[in-house]
């Protein structure tokens, strides 16, 4: 039995059991899940009480409609996936008109210069379609805790301004890339590559992990020549930006500062098949 | 696993998680508990997640204060018959400062005719003090169900007029009142009677009873001039009031309605403690 004497301790101690703290994990996705999802689920459901993950392919996110179309959806076999791992994850999977209602544009939003870096010269409005759909489902599912893969390390920097403009009581967490056993970091799009272009694009990895090495004796510019020189040899890759940056404003490394944190970015095109991979060099 | 496809339904799924709906029932006392007061609480505990007991003996619904002075206060000894019925109850024991913050004084409440009547008339102040009381309590304990017996027959009309005035989304629940088996309605104030005393004070229902009868036959004014001459002729009661009323509205029953509730109400003295009663005369 309980007995208070004071009205705020016996209002605290209502409100506990009234409203308990019940903390909601979410995991954002576009489908075709693969073993990064899973860990992002994983660590979702470990922190949380419940765990919300979303499939939805974000039609404003894409500047090239191509890519949009030939985006793998795999409705079914990703709730076969999910269910393997746990049965308690609760699924949303939208229309697009579900979460647009209508009007399926962009909202514009100014994320302080990071939208202006790689991902985001290369990739028009990609950030403000990531920036609208993020806040639509934040808005949505309420998380305590939202999950992101490092892989799109720019858009978890993006992601973390986001909420911080938006002052979304959400806490942002990022998870560590998940690669093959020959270094490919996960993706939907490796669903794309052929089994010779998937030997091949282990080679995206051996390159930052070189970089990573030479990083610490040769300045930004001399490294990323050696890995623009790299690609120039292979036919079958083209390389879209490899480049040195801040891990905080994702701004170009000009002259190494001990004060900072550096990552290499890099985005190939393995035929026609688009990949983007990333290494801290810390 | 649950799949939601439409935000309305998730939005729907994770409220229900994050704010499952827990009932409070609230029994507010001035203590001194007896069996009608663990009646109360039983009834909360059956029906509640969550059951508040407060024991508060408040002065602004004394209008004497001699009877505020000599009001039993007998807290270790309430505690204890709390804990033989449930370990569960919430026990609130505030202090009269808690309550009022430096200001004892009530609140002026228009409850629309019905603390007029009775012991509204009788007791110059009382129902202020009550609705002021028990308006404070539910804000501080925002009960879903409270609980009145219907002893103080009055008040239980009185609080249901507090709720639907203030619009406090509080279910009053009132329980029939609970007799010893001669018949005397269990009060606080039977702990101020003598054994002589309490044995006389049983006359009181009997008269209730009788009253009832003869309100089948006759008018409410013979009924009540039957009541006073029995009292007449004992020398240790003091009759303060006897009156039949409508049981909605409180009004004294001038020609009988097929249509409306009657209840008999009575404040009688017994040398000096003041006893009510009420029978339903249905």
């Amino acid at each position: 039995m309980l007995i208070f004497y004071r009205q705020i301790d016996l209002k605290d101690h209502l409100k506990s059991i009234s409203a308990p703290k019940i903390s909601i994990g979410f995991v954002p996705t576009m489908g075709a899940l693969h073993q990064g999802h899973l860990t992002l689920m994983q660590q979702s459901l470990k922190h949380n009480d419940f765990t919300v993950m979303s499939i939805f392919v974000n039609p404003t996110q894409f500047n090239n409609s191509e890519d949009l179309v030939k985006y793998p959806r795999t409705l079914d076999r990703d709730i076969e996936k999910i269910k393997s791992v746990s049965e308690q994850i609760i699924v949303y999977a939208p229309s697009v008109e579900d979460i647009y209602n209508g009007k399926t544009v962009s909202q514009s939003f100014d994320f302080q210069g990071l939208e202006h870096q790689m991902e985001g010269r290369h990739r028009p409005g990609h950030f403000d379609g990531v920036g609208t759909v993020v806040k639509r489902l934040f808005e949505i599912v309420n998380p305590t805790n939202a999950y992101f893969g490092e892989k799109d390390f720019q858009q978890l920097q993006i992601v973390k301004k986001l909420v911080e403009i938006l002052k979304m009581p959400v806490n942002i967490v990022g998870i560590p890339i998940f690669r093959t056993a020959s270094g490919l970091a996960m993706s939907s799009r490796n669903e794309r590559l052929s089994t010779a272009e998937r030997e091949s694009a282990t080679m995206i990895y051996k390159i930052l992990c070189q970089a990573k090495i030479q990083f610490g004796t040769k300045s930004a510019s001399q490294v990323s020549d050696w890995v623009k020189k790299s690609f120039d040899r292979q036919s079958d890759f083209r390389l879209e930006y490899f480049e040195i940056a801040d891990e905080a404003t994702l701004l170009p490394c000009i002259r190494k500062s001990k004060f900072k944190k550096y990552r290499a970015f890099i985005a190939v095109f393995v035929n026609e098949v688009r990949l983007i991979d990333t290494i801290s060099l810390n």
